[in-house]
């Protein structure tokens, strides 16, 4: 058994990213943020499905085809398809951000 | 976007399944129990993986293989492996428990 809130970094020089499950279809990753954003300019681009929730903390995500960025606060999740161009614009500095992401090949 | 904590509900006749994202591969679904456990004598045997996360309230899951009953509390996850028999011996009734659950054919 593990806990997705224990050990959790409160300064990081970069994201903290652990795999919790995997096999040849999907991925389950722990992902931790401590104020942290994509760098300027950078969008993600992913072979993947992502279903991403935040836990704990806030963070912003924007998508390259949308103007409005989305605000995400502790149960939000949302379904990002393969290749659809995002970002994370901003984590709250004032505490961790806990992501659970789902990766998974169509 | 969706939220996992929205519309909880308190008394359930029995469990609630939704649902979140689904694939050919993998299904990601929100269970919300209360007070719920599996039927005396049943074990669950599946032919998908389960990686499960109490996200609120608390449960006592149980493998057939071990005596020894699991007590998962908020933030706790485990992996069922495919065919691993296990049952619910108990959830909380003092508030909702929110599994997510993540399951994927191998």
């Amino acid at each position: 058994m593990n806990n997705l809130f224990a050990d959790l970094p409160t300064d990081l020089p970069e994201e903290l990213v652990e795999v919790l499950a995997e096999n040849k279809h999907a991925r389950i990753e722990r992902i931790v943020s401590t104020g942290h954003a994509s760098p300027d300019g950078f969008w993600c681009d992913q072979e993947e499905a992502e279903w991403v929730v935040v836990l704990k903390g806030e963070a912003r995500l924007r998508f390259e085809d949308d103007d409005k960025p989305i605000h995400m606060k502790m149960g939000d999740s949302i379904n990002i398809p393969a290749h659809r161009k995002h970002r994370v614009e901003w984590t709250t500095p004032d505490e961790p951000t806990v992501w659970l992401a789902v990766f998974c090949r169509d």
